[in-house]
C-alpha cells in the first residue's frame, strides 16, 4: 500500500510545483552487435524491465561501440530524466562508452561508480574492472553500467536506494537560499 | 594523558625542524543562505568546534555558492595547513564547490573522497551522492565536505584517522633521498 | 594440478591466436635513492619476487622522482603487458608518479586505484592518502603502487583476483561484433 500512496503524494506535489512528474528513461545499449542485427540485446531488455517496475517509462536506443555517435546519442538525450548506458565500459579499445560521456557531462558523480563497483565485487572482484561513469548533463542524470546482463542489472541495483533521491533533487528546485536554516535538520540533505 | 605528552612531543619536534607548529585551519562556509544572512552555518559551526576539540586555530569563511568567488577564496589561503569547505557538493547546477576546489588544486588526493563516501555509507547510502574532492595547493589540504551537520561532520570523522599524517606529510621535509634504506621498515610510509 | 593445465590451455589459446604469451611485465622503482645508489630498493623486490611466483618474467627499471622522466619511461614501455610502478604517490611536491601516468595513458581504470585503496585500509587507514592511478597505454596494463614495501605488495596483492583477467582482455581480440549472443550467458564479461 505505501508503494501507489507515496507514489500518488510525490505526483501531486510534483503537479503542485509545476514540472513534469520525470518519470521518462532512456536505456541506450552501446554495442556493435546489437547495433548490427548480430547479438540480442539482454541488457538492455533487463534494464528495460528493472526500470519499469520502479515505476519509470522507458524507451530503448543503440548505438554502435562509436565514440562520437555515443556522444552524440547522449547530448541529445533531452526529456529524460535518467538515461543509462550499457556496454562498452571494459578495458579495450573498443570500449569507448566512459570516454565519450565524461565528454558531455557537465559534470561527474564519482561516488555513483564507486558506488557501483563496490557493490558489484559482493558478487565478482571484476566489478573494479568496469570504468563506467556517472553525472550530469542539462539536468538529467547520464549513468553508464557494464554490458554484460548480471553486471547491468547488478549496477543498477547498487543504485537504486539512491536513484529516485538523486532524480529529485536535479528536478529542483535549486535555490540554496529559499530553504530556511530549519534545513539544517534536514538529515538527508547531502549537498 | 597521552593527548598533551603527544602534543608536547609533537611541538618540540616541530620547534627543531624550524617549521610552524601548523595548526591553523580554515573553515569555508559555501551557502548563498548563509553569505546573504538568511540561513544559520550550523555545519561550519558544528565543524569549527570539532576542530578546536582536534586542536586546531580554527578561522571561518563564508562564501556564496559561486565558482570564481569560491576559487579565489581557496586559492587565497596562504598560512592554513588545512581548508575545509562545507556546501556545495550535491548534484545541482547551483552546486560548484567540488568544479571550483580542482580549479585551484595543485593535485587530488581521490582517495579521501573516496574514503568519506564510504564511511558515510554506514549512515546513508546518499553520501554516495557527495561529489567532495580533497587535494593539495601550495602545500596545504583543501577538502570538501557536505552542506548539511550530519554530513559534514561525518565526513570530518570519516578523515581523523589519517587527518595528522597528512598533515605531517605535507609539512615536509620533502627530500626522499634524504631517507636511509631503513625506511623500507616504516610501515606507514604511503607514498 | 589445475594451474598447469589452465596454463597450458592458455598458452595454447595464445599460440592459435598468434599473439605473444603475455608474461613480461616491467617494475619500474620510482626514488630520487634508489637511483641515486643512496637506499635499497626492497619494493622493487619484492614485487619482483611476487610476480615471479605469480609466473610472470619480471625486468626492472629504476627512475628518479621527475615527472618527465617517469612519463618518458612509462609511454616507452613497450613489449610488456603489465608495467608496475613503485613509490612517488604520497602527498608531497616530489610525488609526482600519478601525474606522470595519467599523462600518458590512454584511458584511466579507476576502480583498480578504489580497489587498492579500500583493499589496503584493512591493514591501514592510511591507504586512503595513496593517489595511485592505474590505466591503459597501447594495450599494455599500467599501475601505481605504494613506495612502501608493504604498501606495494598488499596493493599488488588486491590486484591479484582481476590481473590476469584483466590481462587476457587486454590481449583481444577486441572485436565486440564478433561475439554471438551467447555470449549473454558469460557472467565474468564486465565491459
Amino acid at each position: 500500500m505505501a508503494g501507489p500512496v507515496s507514489e500518488g503524494r510525490r505526483r501531486a506535489r510534483d503537479a503542485a510545483a509545476g514540472h513534469a512528474t520525470g518519470r521518462r528513461v532512456l536505456v541506450v545499449t552501446v554495442s556493435d552487435g546489437v547495433a548490427a542485427g548480430t547479438r540480442q540485446d539482454a541488457s538492455g531488455q533487463g534494464l528495460a524491465v528493472r526500470l519499469s517496475e520502479l515505476g519509470y517509462e522507458v524507451d530503448r536506443a543503440v548505438v554502435a561501440d562509436d565514440r562520437p555517435a555515443i556522444a552524440q546519442l547522449l547530448a541529445a538525450s533531452d526529456g529524460y530524466v535518467l538515461v543509462i548506458t550499457t556496454g562498452g565500459t571494459g578495458l579495450t579499445p573498443r570500449d569507448v562508452t566512459p570516454q565519450a560521456t565524461k565528454e558531455i557531462l557537465d559534470y561527474e558523480i564519482p561516488g555513483l561508480a564507486e558506488l557501483m563497483r563496490a557493490s558489484g565485487a559482493r558478487s565478482t572482484p571484476f566489478s573494479y574492472l568496469s570504468r563506467s561513469v556517472a553525472g550530469v548533463r542539462d539536468g538529467r542524470l547520464i549513468v553508464n553500467v557494464p554490458g554484460s546482463p548480471r553486471g547491468a542489472l547488478e549496477s543498477l541495483a547498487a543504485l537504486e536506494p539512491v536513484l529516485e533521491h538523486a532524480l529529485e533533487t536535479l528536478a529542483g528546485p535549486f535555490e540554496h537560499k529559499a530553504e530556511g536554516s530549519g534545513s539544517g535538520a534536514d538529515l538527508s540533505r547531502t549537498d
